[in-house]
């Protein structure tokens, strides 16, 4: 198929773009609940506009999902397109040049808050759907949509949906554009994601803090004892000492590994990007392998006693850490809070007690197969417009949308989006580049067609 | 000597105590600075109408420094008594039934900040001074008195002043008065204090908080670094680890040992008392043994990182802690932490940057020989006056006085007070009980005579 159709509109897209980045969808302001309606309306409205069918606007505990089909490909595989209409604060205003809900063009970028994540994105299947549908009445695939207004607050309501609209929901394969490329010049998608799973640690020693001179000596200390439990979970050269916490991590193929390591930055560069004085880790892994395919644990707070200037001789009664893991295939939050629970249990001294409790913010590892057949259809797809091989991006930190979809609804994600990593996500003055919105208009346009051969 | 002079006059002594007590001499605030200078010239004109010679109000960088003596005792020893004419604060105001500086008496109790700790022991010996030379015109001893105006905020200024006034104050033992007993009925002095040292432990893993999921696997977190250091200071079983920690460390006699462990609290009393679980410790010493007579290490505060609500998936760049040690003989503030920092830098993973700092409040351990002449004179003195034998008190907690007096003059301290341990030291109400303020003045005039013919 041409680009025809989305040459000749391409300035109502943009004008489309324009509307939706000036509606303030903020999902964590209880302020803002009826923008927020309101870019759901925005969104089902376009979905129906395109030519999507089923369209509805479905009330969830906290902020609409928007859901829409198109389903009359016969013996074709079903693709469901997966995105989120919400946005972050756009706080602190005073940094930004230009209202962040009044969009902005200059110099080829419109400028507003959720421009690259992900207003822009959302509108490029919709747009690759309702293109194929004007110029050809049909499309290669059936298609579904699955839109929620969460995402910037955990998607709270996500699992609860897809668990009550699984036949509804169900699919070959799911494409999302939350996702995009480091470089302008070079496109990518997202390959794979580290889980993440963690656990308040609480120890308690006595009913309060004592004094150390009355008793210091006979009695246990809270902080000591964390100190000892936090300690047994790494061996001094960098391995997790967690009891069975490798048991069910996979080696990565020497293809995947020759792949990350020929992207491999310089141990010095990586000390400085950093600012670090050593490197520490797995020994046997390149720093690439052990930020991107090594299950992790982390101590990210603890807090014990007194923590003002001079000196308190105090014994404190309690001490706490935050320990999170990242975790990688074929790692659960669930097995892993339960390994971290009973190291806890099995490394505490038995003077103190003791409390796991599972935080929240958990994350299912990712990796889509290096043979999935929608990876080629992405990467075919790309080539066709962009004459380039898009990058297999690799991923340390977690997204929970591919576990969520590969847990409830059965299906890998394709993760191909056309922001660029400069755009300021979260952040002031963000942006999107629009030859980036026009070329991403056209590979979704390819991709539906690349998809509609695959053998799922 | 009889006590004739000290009935004819107790009405009298007791309107001076009200007067001292009425001058808010509370030396942490800087707007009290002329209150204290006051309590400084009340002393000074005190000892000189008990009698005493070359008085003066010394300046210091902070508070006054009060000296006076007496030394035509010829052959006798000289005896240097210590004591504080400051208080702490009063507040909160709205605790106190009387106003704190207004002393008031009510059932043979006086009232007011200041009265137990410790303005009423300040005029105990500069009234068996009086009583001597009133009634012989001469002392069995010669005496020196130092009163410090600093000692509720950590006697800053007194080091200096000892080592600049080393020959002044010369003598062959010192008495402090700032001390007391745990029941009403049974006197006390105390024998022995565990001193104090510590140090804040800071580390430093990178310039700034790294995010997990980038650098989770590669890089040092200064959190479990800290946690390393921490745990190799205690071994599981109660001992303290740190390299030549024990070294100067000397074993109890037999006989004290058995002293302290005939007034042994029992476990389960100690446990309930403490609120905790179950007691730890070095093996084969008792509870008593253990918080009177062994060095500790306690992790007083730590903190890294993120404290708040939920998960915040950071690996921090900072950790600290804060550690201090009570001290036993023979060991010193100076050596302690010249080991907990050659520990540091052993034990802590070579990957983060450590610093140790010292704390403030430093305090060398002390013990008074079993055998000291001093002992024999206090028991002596108190059964002339009470019939009872003085407990041989020990305390876990420091007190820097007597460390400062062996380390700058080389006297051994003997340490008498008639402050009972339920009179509100530091606390709203605090009080005083006027039978002990009389049976004070009588031991400590019969103290002067025993100490007379004391071989020092």
């Amino acid at each position: 198929m041409n680009y025809s159709f989305l040459d000749k509109n391409q300035k109502r897209f943009v004008e489309e773009l324009e509307e939706f980045l000036s509606i303030p969808s903020v999902s964590t302001l209880p302020e803002k609940k009826g923008e927020v309606e309101q870019a759901a309306e925005w969104v089902s409205s376009r979905l129906q506009m395109a030519g999507l069918e089923n369209v509805k606007a479905v009330e969830t505990k906290g902020h609409p999902i928007v859901y829409g089909d198109w389903l009359h490909a016969l013996d074709k595989p079903t693709v469901l397109f997966y995105g989120h209409y919400d946005v972050q604060p756009a706080e602190p205003l005073e940094l930004w040049d230009y209202s962040p809900f009044e969009p902005h063009i200059e110099n080829g970028r419109i400028y507003g808050r959720g421009a690259t994540d992900m207003k822009a994105n959302v509108l490029l299947p919709i747009i690759a759907c309702e293109a194929w549908l004007a110029e050809k009445g049909e499309m290669p695939v059936n298609v579904k949509f699955l839109f929620e207004g969460e995402e910037e607050i955990g998607s709270p309501s996500l699992a609860d949906f897809m668990e009550q609209h699984k036949s509804l929901l169900t699919a070959d394969l799911a494409v999302s554009a939350d996702s995009g490329q480091m470089q302008e010049e070079q496109p990518a998608t997202m390959v794979s994601l580290r889980g993440l799973a963690g656990v308040q640690i609480d120890v308690q020693s006595a009913d309060g803090d004592l004094h150390s001179g009355l008793y210091g000596g006979a009695v246990p200390n809270a902080a000591q004892a964390l100190a000892t439990v936090l300690d047994s979970m790494k061996t001094k050269d960098g391995k997790i000492a967690i009891d069975g916490f490798y048991e069910q991590v996979e080696e990565r193929s020497e293809e995947e590994r020759a792949d990350i390591n020929q992207n491999q930055p310089r141990i010095e560069d990586f000390k400085k990007s950093a600012g670090v004085y050593n490197i520490v880790g797995e020994p046997d892994y390149t720093v690439g392998e052990q930020t991107l395919t090594r299950p992790t644990v982390d101590i990210n707070g603890m807090w014990s006693g007194y923590q003002g200037m001079g000196v308190k001789t105090v014994i404190p009664a309690e001490a706490h850490a935050k320990v999170t893991c990242r975790l990688v295939p074929n790692q659960t939050p669930e097995e892993i809070i339960e390994k971290l629970r009973r190291h806890v249990e099995a490394h505490a001294p038995k003077e103190v007690k003791t409390k796991v409790i599972p935080l929240a913010g958990k994350a299912h590892p990712y990796m889509l197969p290096y043979d999935h057949p929608g990876l080629k259809a992405i990467e075919q797809a790309v080539w066709t417009v962009e004459k380039k091989t898009p990058a297999r991006l690799r991923i340390g930190g977690s997204i929970p949308i591919t576990g969520l979809l590969e847990q409830h609804i059965g299906v890998h994600t394709l993760q191909l989006g056309f922001s660029v990593f400069d755009e300021g996500m979260h952040a002031p003055n963000e942006f999107y580049r629009l030859n980036q919105f026009e070329k991403g208009q056209k590979v979704f346009v390819q991709l539906l067609h690349e998809l509609s051969d695959c053998p799922f």
